[in-house]
C-alpha cells in the first residue's frame, strides 16, 4: 500500500494529456516526447499516461481472443451525471466529472440496470483500445478460480503443493489453496511500490514489467520468483496484501485446467461474454501471464465483466460464472482479518477471492489496481462502475476519498430516479 | 538471398510438429522445450516453427485494428486439390499436399473465383492466430504508398528526402521514391541470413528483432539504422533486395500521411476489407514498426489482401485500393534491372513496388517472405494462395523449386475444371 497524496502535488490532468502534450507522436518521436520500456520512463509521470493505454508496444504480450461471434449488445440510454455532487472524504464539494478529471480517469463507463448511461474518455485512451487493469486483474484470476472450484478442479481447502509441487520448500509449501485466495498467507515478501528495494520491484523484474539490469543474478520469470518465496509468519491469520498470493493462484488454474491464464480467459469469460476486443496478458521472459496485474481489456468489456457479476455470473444470455462463485466474493470475507492491514478508507471492508468487499449499506465490492484501475458493483442500486485511469500515485489511497463518495452519491442518484 | 537448401537437410515437418513436440506447453515447460528472445532460440529450428505463429508473446507489438464492423464474407466450396501432380524444378515428382508437407507449410488458403476452396493448418498455427508474414509485410508496405501516391501525398518523383530530410547524409540522400519502391537503390547494405556480421542482423538488432547484446554500440532503433546506411553503386540501375528500402518507404509514409503505419493499414485496407482479426507488426524500442518484416496476419486476413489485389482492389463490396496501384504492380518492374540478382527459381521475373512479378503465362504475381511465407496471385486462373511456413531455411530458393510448379499445376487444373 501506498502513501496517500494529493493531486495537488501532481500537474492537473488536462496539462498532462498524453495526446495534448504529444508523447510518442511524430517519426520517431521527439527525444523529450519518447517513451521507452529500457530506460524505464514508462513508469515516470506523466509518461505513464501514454503507457497504460499502450502496454504492448512497451513488452512482449499473449493474447486473449474474443471468439468469432458478434460482440454482446451494450444498450446506451445517455444521462449527464457529471453534475452530481458528493463530498470528498476529507470534506470538500466535488462533482462526478470533476472527480474524473482529479482522479487523473482515462476512462470510464457506468451501467445501471445493464443500460450503458454514461460513457467517457480522456488521455490516450480509446473505445477499442486496451488499457492495463493492473491488480483488477487479480479479480479476474480469482473468478477463473472460482469457476475451476465450482468444476471441482481446484479444492480450496487442498494445500498448495497438491497443484503445485515446485511450491514445497517455498512459503507457499504449507498454504492451502483458500488462504491464497484471500491473501492471508503469511509471507516476508513486501508491497511497497514507492521503495525500489521492496520485493514488488523483484517480481516486477521476474513478470516482465521492468527491466532486467546485465548483472541482475535474481528470478527472470514468474515461477522461479514465486518458488523463492519465504514464510513469515502464520498462514490464515490476517490479510496481507501480495500479488504473489495471486500468481499462485494463477499458477494452480494453470495446472487444473491444462490452459494458459489466456485460454482460460478467454474460453470460459471472453468468449461467452461476448467481448467486443480482443483482450492480452502481458508475459514474462518465457511466455507466462502475470495473473496479478498484467491485464489489459477495453473500458467497455471490463463493464461487460462487472456487469455479469452484477448479474450473478449470467450475461449475454447465459451463465457464464456459476452463481456460487459470484454469492461467494459478494458476501465477502472476513473484516476482522482485513482490519489490521490498516486502510484507512476502507472501514469495515474485507477481502475474498481477489475482491474488496465493502460491506457498506449497498453491499458493494470491488475490483482495484494501482493508479486508478477498478471494477465497482453496487448490487443494491443495480450499477456497475468501470473504470482506468492514470493516477500519479499508485495506491488507490489517493483515489478512494475523492472516488467512493462519489460512487455512492450516483448510487443514491440513481435509486432516487435521478 | 540465401543458399538454397534441399529439405532431406533438415528433420521433416511432421517430426518437427511444435504441437507434438509439445514446444512452450507446461507450466514452465520443461527446459528442453523452452523458447526465448533473449536467447536467440526463438531463431533455431525447429523452435522457429512455434515462434512465427507467436511473436507478440515473444517482443513489444502494435495492434492493426479491424473495426468493429463484421468480418467480410469468405464464401467457402470445399475441393480436394491435395492430389493434383506437378514436377519440381529438379524433376521430382509431387502432389500439392506433399508440397506442403516438403515445405513446411504452417497454412495454406486457396481462392479460386473468389470461393475458399481449400484451407489447412498445421504446427502451431491456428484460423484465428497471426503468424508473421516477415517480408510479405514488404508488399503490404508497397499498396500503402501506392494508395498514397493516387491521393497525391506522395510523389514517386520526388527525392527522399523531401519526406525524409535526416535521410540527407545517408545513402538515400540522392535517391527518389521510385527507386526505393522498386529497391533499385546502390547500397552497402548486404542481407544475407545465413552470414552474422550482413547488415541484415544490425536491421534485427535496430527493429527489435534478435536481442541487442549489453556492450552493442549500433543502432537500436530503425530510425537511427537507416540513417546509419551509405551508398555504394549507382542508385536506378539494377534492382537489389534489401529491406532497408521498405523501412524507408514506411518511414514515407508515414510522414505523408501523419499516422504510424499499424494506422494506416487498419485505416485504409483492414477496416474496409472486413479483416476477421486484427494483425499486428512487431515494433522496435520506440515503437516503430517494422514495415519491411514485422507484419503478423491470420491466413484468411492475409486470403482477402490476396484476393482484394486479384480483384483490381475492390474486395467486400466496396473498392479498397485504386486499380492503378494493383495494375500498376500486376505490370511489373523492368526484367533486365532484375536479371543481375540471379534469382535462378526466378528467370524473367522483375520487382515492382514490393512485389515480384513472374511475367509467366498467367501474369502470377506475389508477395515473398522467407522461410516460406507468401501470396500468390495468378490472375488468369483467377487463384489466390495465401501460406504461411516454418522452413528450415530461410531463402525462398528452398521453396520455389516445390512450391511454384505445383502453384502452376494447380491453376492449369482449376482453369480446366478440375
Amino acid at each position: 500500500m501506498s502513501v496517500a497524496s494529493t493531486p495537488a502535488q501532481s500537474p492537473a490532468a488536462t496539462s498532462t494529456d498524453p495526446e495534448t502534450l504529444g508523447w510518442m507522436r511524430g517519426f520517431p518521436p521527439a527525444p523529450d516526447r519518447l517513451i521507452t520500456f529500457h530506460d524505464g520512463s514508462f513508469r515516470n509521470f506523466p509518461e505513464l499516461r501514454w503507457a497504460w493505454s499502450n502496454i504492448r508496444q512497451l513488452v512482449p504480450t499473449m493474447n486473449v481472443w474474443r471468439g468469432a461471434g458478434p460482440a454482446s449488445s451494450l444498450p446506451r440510454e445517455d444521462h449527464d451525471i457529471g453534475a452530481i455532487a458528493s463530498t470528498t472524504m476529507d470534506g470538500r464539494p466535488m462533482t462526478f466529472a470533476k472527480m474524473l478529471e482529479e482522479t487523473y480517469a482515462d476512462g470510464i463507463a457506468v451501467l445501471h440496470r445493464g443500460r450503458l448511461i454514461y460513457e467517457r474518455y480522456f488521455g490516450a485512451l480509446k473505445p477499442h483500445k486496451p488499457h492495463i487493469g493492473m491488480s483488477v486483474t487479480k479479480s479476474f484470476t480469482g473468478v477463473l478460480a472460482g469457476i475451476l472450484v465450482v468444476e471441482g478442479k481446484i479444492d480450496p481447502q487442498a494445500p498448495v503443493t497438491d497443484y503445485v509441487p515446485e511450491l514445497k520448500r517455498s512459503g507457499f509449501g504449507d498454504a492451502r489453496v483458500h488462504e491464497v485466495m484471500d491473501m492471508t498467507t503469511g509471507l516476508a515478501y513486501t508491497e511497497i511500490y514507492t521503495d525500489k528495494n521492496s520485493d514488488v520491484w523483484g517480481l516486477r523484474r521476474a513478470n516482465g514489467m521492468a527491466p532486467i539490469p546485465p548483472d541482475y543474478d535474481g528470478p527472470t520469470n514468474i515461477f522461479d520468483f514465486l518458488i523463492a518465496q519465504a514464510k513469515q509468519g502464520e498462514h490464515g491469520k490476517a490479510f496481507a496484501y501480495k500479488t504473489v498470493n495471486t500468481d499462485v493462484l494463477a499458477w494452480i488454474c494453470r495446472r487444473a485446467s491444462n490452459m494458459t491464464l489466456s485460454e482460460l480467459l478467454s474460453e470460459r469469460i471472453w468468449q461467452p461474454m461476448g467481448a467486443e476486443e480482443d483482450a492480452y496478458y502481458h508475459v514474462d521472459r518465457i511466455g507466462t501471464e502475470s495473473g496479478g496485474g498484467g491485464l489489459s481489456t477495453t473500458l467497455r468489456d471490463l463493464a461487460r465483466f462487472g456487469e455479469t457479476k452484477r448479474n450473478h455470473g449470467r450475461f449475454n444470455g447465459r451463465q457464464i460464472v456459476a452463481s456460487q462463485v459470484v454469492e461467494d466474493i459478494a458476501g465477502g470475507g472476513d473484516p476482522e482479518k482485513f482490519k489490521p492491514a490498516g486502510y484507512t478508507t476502507l472501514p469495515g471492508a474485507s477481502y475474498r477471492n481477489q475482491w474488496w468487499v465493502t460491506h457498506n449499506e449497498h453491499g458493494a465490492y470491488m475490483a482495484r489496481g494501482v493508479y486508478g484501475q477498478g471494477i465497482y458493483v453496487d448490487p443494491k442500486a443495480e450499477m456497475v462502475i468501470a473504470r482506468y485511469a492514470s493516477h500519479p500515485v499508485a495506491g488507490n489511497a489517493a483515489n478512494d476519498p475523492v472516488t467512493l463518495p462519489a460512487y455512492m452519491a450516483l448510487a443514491k442518484s440513481l435509486m432516487a430516479g435521478g
